[in-house]
């Protein structure tokens, strides 16, 4: 089947997506105002009113939780809320995909209604009332999952994604999908059908990816919860570029079945991890304790289904292992900034140790993981690419990952022997040195230029050994953050050419600063207890 | 390195073997007198005293952990009856690979000085005393790991496997392993440096495997707990043929590292599971519970560290499914007795709702579990035989292992895309009907004649699927057991050839029928409760 050239498909597209925003929801250019912050746009462009102001802008999902049930507003109230900031949002930064808030008002109007059956609304699911934004990779039935493909647009999922059916039974409400890179595989979310999502503090530098989409709707609070997935960073490298929380589970705690992959279908060795993306930490606790609260395996065959088990509060002081760096790259100025105030914080409060520490060596580690990425090499790729006469964006091109070459059974197992004996070394790090978790810079850099994002050696070692890793925001650059020499790159060339991309505070000014929290492998809810400790102290009064 | 003829290898293998027997507890032919039940004959050959007798013969593991504990009887005692009754079992059935009686007897001295240091006993550690048998399989310091293969022969472990490690944590006594087919796939625990693992209660009939000599040790009592792995029966199988229980829990939750396995190094797909063996299924409880309570993470990093939680006693009927056979092979006569027999004892009871239930159709699973047991082909296992220069045993031969074709790696991903919608499906089965487990036969016969039984088809499906399995003993053959025509045999030509192995009492009475429970993927520890309620039922007073 011909499908039809990619130009076509996406003009198309784009046209039913702008038809779903609402007249009155349009930001014209007399509404779009230039704020001096432009995280005021959705405030200051007159769309919203008062309420909705509030609603979008004073909460996390855990308060709107609780007004909804407290009756402070209606499900209906806060949906609309956030399907108005959402379409300002999208109208600033191109971040989503697949837009129904049609949908999303009548079931809120629905859950209105139905609140009384919960005995009068005292035994509320979980998520009851809950706008949750997702990554377009996800099955929502009657939508597209077309992951910025045009051969994928136009075929609507027949059945939920394991993780939206869910969310649906824990009373969430859907209301939009959100953008991501072409092959879902790099730092910067820009397709052929939907365009570039752009980074809502500064259009010059990337919104991250791949759930960049995610990212950038979470700066503007067109929802303050989202689902994102993540295989090599890619819930963290968006919320380092966006100031929000994200949170990387170890693979298959959350239900991933029914979200589109392109890579070869089978494929196994590293596994896409479902996790949530947020503007409070506690919100990512919340998402996780509600989906490993409810039966997981009855959505997905493939669950690791972890109980949530209500961990009591440590009586004994944390242990944190500091890594100031992944070993391959130095972190530029204001990342060994933001990492010592994190650090300094801990260290005033009792609750915490720090010990310092090296990552292990782990034997070609990284390389590996670039194979387990294209374990079948590229051509599952480009037919997907070929069949409606995409050519590669700009970060795919300089991302490398087409060039990958294929292997074979016998790499495959001799792969995962490699990594059997990493993963050795690490859990012996871990338990040798008594941790309960790793303080690291998520990137030794903040956001970056477009299309400049192309390595993930500090996310990526967690999802090689399957470590759940949180990003905690903790300050933004400012002009003090002066760029040093870039022969304070200690691990050479290629070290040093990154480190030169930070070209001080006046490209990069008010791009956030964020610290990586690594807990141990299945031991999501330790970590979430663990990160939401230090949170408290980094980002508390 | 040439390593010398596989005869002379094994000649004096077996020599250093019987030399670790101490002259007192030789079962010579005086001593041998054949008894009525060959079961006896650890009794009544004048080796154990009166002590040792009722130690090794009247309690399950979990009284003699409490004998222990309040002083009935020092560790040194209760390994010393365990040693010897197992040096007699050995001498019996040829069950034992790696004797270390002296070892474990100095440990036991060690333990019965060290208890104090448990707040006076008090607190001592879950295992504390208790002698364990174990699977030849799995790495113990400073003995062979040979499998039964010549070429692994004089070549002692340089650190514990990872479930060594944690028994002796946990204060157990290790004192011998158990013997295992060439290859660790077959039904017979048949190989060319051991020889043949004889059934204690009919030598014309196979002792199981690949966890053979475990299973016949265990008939004999010559232990109470011992420890296998299963990968498509192999816990199972031999648990059957020995009346005993035996518990395959979901792969990953009891350590699995440090077990030599004979595939290609870093070969995935369908996982050897580790689990218990014993004679009373609380023992297959304890067995869990300690190691799932302990912290399985710190000693291997590809666990999947389920906590164990005291699920407390559920409060409304438990829901079993009654699969009567595996779509397959019929069950002959005395299995669907035994079958009978237990739903019978169950539905006269209010805490079980039987529902009969065929099994979904599995999309050729089966041809699919046998593409992942060879996915290198037969290159490695030929390799490793080759060094010595070993024929393959009759068991072996007979299996056809050894003939499966290799695949690619392309292939190995589409096996994995099948095995997802054979999950998905079967996900859907236990959900739609609410099942709190399946019950059905673990296999359609009782033990075989040897090297006759080639087909794992109702055990394996739960390897494949990943599920928790425990075979329940419920009665033994009687001479009320007659054949009935072969053309009961529902499932065409290989049915009625594997039906007419059964051939009525004469050869196959007293020989132990068992039924299977199968619980969910990761609901282990619900599988543990609800066995036991089953096993209280049928074989309860």
């Amino acid at each position: 089947m011909t499908q039809g050239d990619y130009r076509a498909i996406a003009h198309e597209k784009r046209l039913q997506r702008s038809q779903k925003i609402p007249t009155a929801w349009r930001l014209d250019d007399d509404k779009r105002q230039e704020s001096i912050n432009p995280l005021d746009v959705p405030i200051t462009c007159g769309i919203l009113n008062d309420t909705e102001i509030d609603i979008t802008s004073k909460y996390d999902a855990t308060s709107l939780l609780m007004g909804i049930k407290i009756g402070t507003w209606s499900v209906e109230q806060v949906t609309t809320a956030f399907c108005k900031r959402a379409a300002i949002a999208h109208q600033m930064v191109n971040c989503l995909t697949e837009i129904f808030f049609d949908e999303a008002i009548e079931r809120a109007r629905q859950l209105d209604k139905q609140r009384q059956e919960f005995v009068g609304g005292k035994t509320l699911p979980p998520l009851f009332g809950l706008p949750i934004s997702i990554k377009d990779t996800f099955q929502i039935q009657g939508h597209d999952t077309s992951t910025g493909l045009a051969c994928y647009v136009n075929a609507p999922a027949k059945e939920h994604s394991a993780i939206a059916a869910m969310l649906l039974d824990l009373g969430a409400v859907l209301y939009c999908k959100t953008n991501v890179p072409q092959t879902v595989m790099t730092g910067d979310s820009d397709n052929n059908v939907f365009g570039r999502t752009l980074n809502p503090r500064n259009a010059s530098m990337t919104a991250g990816g791949s759930t960049g989409g995610e990212g950038a709707l979470l700066a503007l609070r067109g929802s303050v919860l989202g689902v994102g997935t993540d295989i090599g960073g890619s819930i963290r490298v968006p919320s380092i570029c966006n100031g929000i929380y994200g949170m990387k589970p170890s693979a298959g705690v959350i239900p991933h079945g029914g979200t589109r992959e392109l890579t070869v279908p089978g494929t196994d060795g590293v596994r896409s991890s479902v996790g949530p993306m947020a503007t409070t930490f506690r919100d990512c606790a919340l998402f996780l304790k509600s989906i490993m609260q409810a039966d997981t395996w009855k959505y997905d065959s493939n669950v690791i289904s972890l109980p949530w088990r209500d961990l009591t509060k440590p009586s004994k002081r944390l242990r944190i292992g500091l890594v100031e760096d992944d070993d391959f790259y130095t972190p530029v100025p204001p990342v060994r900034r933001g990492l010592k105030k994190a650090v300094d914080k801990l260290q005033q409060s009792n609750a915490v140790e720090i010990v310092p520490l090296t990552l292990p060596q782990g034997n070609g580690w990284y390389d590996d993981l670039l194979s387990y990425y294209t374990l079948m090499g590229n051509e599952y790729y480009l037919e997907q690419l070929n069949r409606t006469g995409e050519p590669l964006v700009p970060s795919v091109k300089a991302l490398g990952l087409l060039s990958g070459q294929k292997t074979t059974l016998q790499g495959f197992f001799d792969l995962n022997v490699r990594r059997a004996e990493v993963a050795s070394t690490y859990r012996r790090f871990f338990r040798d040195n008594n941790l309960d978790a790793i303080l690291m810079p998520p990137a030794p850099h903040t956001a970056l230029p477009l299309d400049t994002w192309t390595t993930v050696t500090s996310t990526g070692l967690w999802n090689y050994l399957d470590y759940p890793a949180v990003v905690v925001p903790v300050d933004v650059v400012t002009d003090s953050d002066a760029i040093d020499d870039a022969s304070n790159a200690k691990y050479g060339h290629q070290d040093a050419g990154l480190y030169k991309l930070y070209t001080g505070p006046e490209l990069y000014e008010g791009l956030p600063i964020a610290v990586q929290v690594v807990g141990y492998r299945h031991q999501d809810e330790a970590l979430v207890a663990t990160a939401g400790i230090l949170d408290s102290i980094i980002n508390g009064e």
